[in-house]
């Protein structure tokens, strides 16, 4: 085990630059150096700015790497804020072995780039309790779109929400809060016992269509095309439809354009309604990886 | 007692015409005519549109008027959806003594005016349901500010409430269920006890200077300037400020503008955020108001 | 203002007790005297027994007699749980005129006698807050009373409750949160309005009997008898009736008992169920007088 | 697939004869023969009992066996109220091979000796959602027994669960309701991560200890032995101890009781706080089987 105290965090969107700045804000006494961070996000004192990769990831012991890992297609760290462009390969010339690196969304290609390198790549994507805490933000995000669009009141609303995963689990406990009536609509027994168990009404996916022409709000977390053209016409008019499922999605939209519904496909809700928290649950994440392996206490 | 049941409904922004709407979609066979509605909102088939109060004043058993009742300053009844003008003494020329006639803020001369004629004015807004009915889109409209503003999730946010009446009640339920911490400023002790049961934290007016530097987000909603540039000077820069108190509100947006803070007046929010909701709170209230004079069953 | 720093706490049952344990835990280095205390209850080693008024009443700030102040129709301070007799004249020809003196429920007789010696018997039983506050152990207390005699969970039961004041807005809220259905009879429309708001079912006192038959659980909080013969006899055989209301109550229990339906009238209900919250309660009202007061900064 | 409508409900305690009475109440037109049934509890009219095996099973599509399904340690069908004794083999000699068979905790030989007559005899008692539906019962068992023991308040109490799996999650959600101070201590950071949406304080098992002296009640749900003697004596002497785990429990009630310790072990809570509830799952749980097997429509 390596003293862990020189962190260096590289590129990203804003959340990496909130990532940095919560970083400084604990009392660790850490090192922090970064490098193509967002711009025009001011960040903490103690954050030193640097401009070459060889001048801070030989005596890093913790790497942070942007969220996606890579910039769009090609080889380059995903950097949109920043004039600057460094390659992974270059990156990985200089990382220390023993450094703890971590990333987010890191492709096969790069993995594999990384290994042959002696560097193992740590995707906190992959980690439960990034997604979980993610879905708070999500959770909000959409609570915010539908308290914009919709004419009515959340309370006293009909809302109906597909898939009882995570965000799911989370938007329904707010829109219960604010007094909505929830139907959650999934396919499993015991998903279907929770959702009465947390006071909203379980319906199967197999009877959904006869709960569609009551519900004011349709979210959509199934990333599987539920609503097509037959299921959409059987909703209100003024009924808004909020997709949170990652691509293909779950919403005709053309299908919905035409028949006068209001549908918003809302990807990436963290970073655009809450970057700070997005930062925030990232260095979480990434701190509990480092207890778990003993790099710090 | 007469028989109850043709309704006239005149002037009015979208809550006076959404009110129609509801009014028809109810299964009790009134009557409804309309006039001076605000146009651009598409009314049921049941609703009969006029253009003249001499057509339907005399035969209507309830007359509902706009709240406000007049035009700005005027003697004309407010109708800033419409082009066609009518005065309160035209109408009151009209309606039958026996009729239940309704409004909301009626100025003492308006009282007057019709009691002259032998006609009540019933003022809707003076009723405790109504107002804690609107407490509902109001704090919707409030987080929904909230939720678009911050750059941090609710959850785990630190917000401050000053007041503890109708509004700040359903706020401080509302933010709680989001997850973020509440602290609520109140000078009563009873206000403070009950703050406390709600699960937020109760914090005596005297000593609020303390609890400001931590508020992520304040909301004030009583009608006296409590922020002014020394207790504004206390909050962090990133600190969001809600005003819902009515004029001359709480918060010198002034002094907030100099010191950089983000501040929002957020007046009328029910009528913005929900007219829908806003329309069917202002009927409740009237067959709450029909109910108690024997008007209907 | 006098240097408020000794206590005297006389009488009572385990409630006063416990709240001289919760004044000796507190860090503000009080001088506290007991006397008369309810045996059985272990005191912390900070306060002092005596035997005596005279040694203690001369030199108190603070004089916390019991609620209530006289035992049954008598003269002698109410102390059940001691062998000590003390009368309230004793007392009085003691206490320092600059004193502030505690009670609960005092008589009116009791006032003047205490006003002819200069002191004022404030009575905190008056106090809002105090109610507030105790609303939360009875309606703990009414709960654990269902849990343990419904063969039902309270989740997904019907329950009614009558009135809408502090006991049945805690109750409600607690109720909602097992998942029950909760319905709240009352009169006024904006009670109504704010039991809607609370997620619950407003029902109108002249519609309460259609809901009668539903019920499972029927919790009366008003002292006045709404539950005679013909309302009784509405209900299901296995519904479950708790009175919380003080006398008179508002169950006809005779009638209950002949029908076969289970009754009970819980009277005192945070003295019982939660003795140490109970004084904790009392003892945060008494600091609120004394801060009102100036008596403690 | 055979035409369901015979069911035959065989020994079982209480709740059996609460799951005949709530099946008799459905509106299906089902047949329902009874035998064995727990005496005292008072049968729907609509279910005919009998008194052999061989009257009913034959034609029956639905065969509902107890839980357990045998008499401890013996070959009779459980049936703890009845004088009526029945070994398996003698209902699978007369039991139709296309009948629906359930029952629950069935033992390996149990399900051999059935699979050799060609029955497959289901146990609920691994269905998800029947876990899940009795987490309430559970829960609310919990509360009832903390209600009870403690002479404080939920309220402000502060309650330590160990375990994050469902019954800690209604748990702990009914004790945040009551405004209880909820830590939750689990192993696992996505465990921990939902501790946190679900507003209570996550902490590692690793640091259990250090939370210990404050908690007013502790509640296990670990059936693993993490309440030695050395973090009993960590705990207030006024702590509850509630262990609602499985065999062997997670406490060490010897060395509770000689540090004078209140502890309960409370198991099988549904069947003892809410029979009526528990039957009515069991049932919910059988109709999800048979919808599956697509024996009822």
């Amino acid at each position: 085990m390596i003293k862990t105290k020189t962190f260096s965090i590289l590129g990203g969107d804003p959340r990496q630059a909130h990532l940095a700045n919560a970083l400084a804000a604990r009392e660790d006494g850490f090192h922090i150096y970064a490098m193509m961070l967002y711009e025009g996000i001011k960040l903490n004192k103690k954050i030193v700015r640097v401009d070459d990769v060889k001048m801070i990831l030989p005596q890093s012991d913790v790497v942070v790497l942007p969220l996606p890992l890579l910039s769009n297609g090609g080889e380059e760290i995903n950097a949109p804020g920043s004039q600057r462009k460094v390659t992974l390969e270059e990156c990985l010339n200089y990382i220390h072995p023993e450094a703890v690196v971590l990333a987010g969304k890191v492709p096969p290609f790069a993995r594999e780039q990384a290994a042959k390198r002696g560097v193992e790549i740590i995707d906190y994507l992959e980690r439960e309790e990034f997604t979980v805490l993610n879905a708070v933000p999500t959770a909000e995000g959409a609570v915010e779109i539908a308290l914009r669009e919709l004419p009515i009141t959340l309370f006293g609303a009909t809302c109906l929400i597909t898939g009882y995963g995570r965000i799911a689990k989370v938007l329904a406990g707010l829109l219960r809060s604010f007094g909505a009536k929830v139907i959650v609509v999934a396919r499993k027994w015991s998903d279907l016992a929770w959702v009465n168990v947390a006071g909203c009404q379980p319906v199967h996916l197999s009877e959904m269509a006869e709960h569609l022409p009551a519900a004011d709000l349709v979210i959509n977390t199934v990333p599987s095309m539920l609503f097509e053209e037959d299921k959409l016409t059987l909703l209100k008019r003024s009924c808004l439809i909020i997709d949170l499922a990652s691509k293909p999605g779950g919403v005709d939209f053309e299908a919905a354009k035409t028949l006068g519904l209001k549908a918003e496909w809302a990807l990436s809700l963290p970073g655009k309604v809450a970057p700070i928290t997005a930062g925030v649950i990232t260095l979480d994440t990434i701190f509990n990886i480092l207890h778990e392996r003993g790099a710090i206490p």
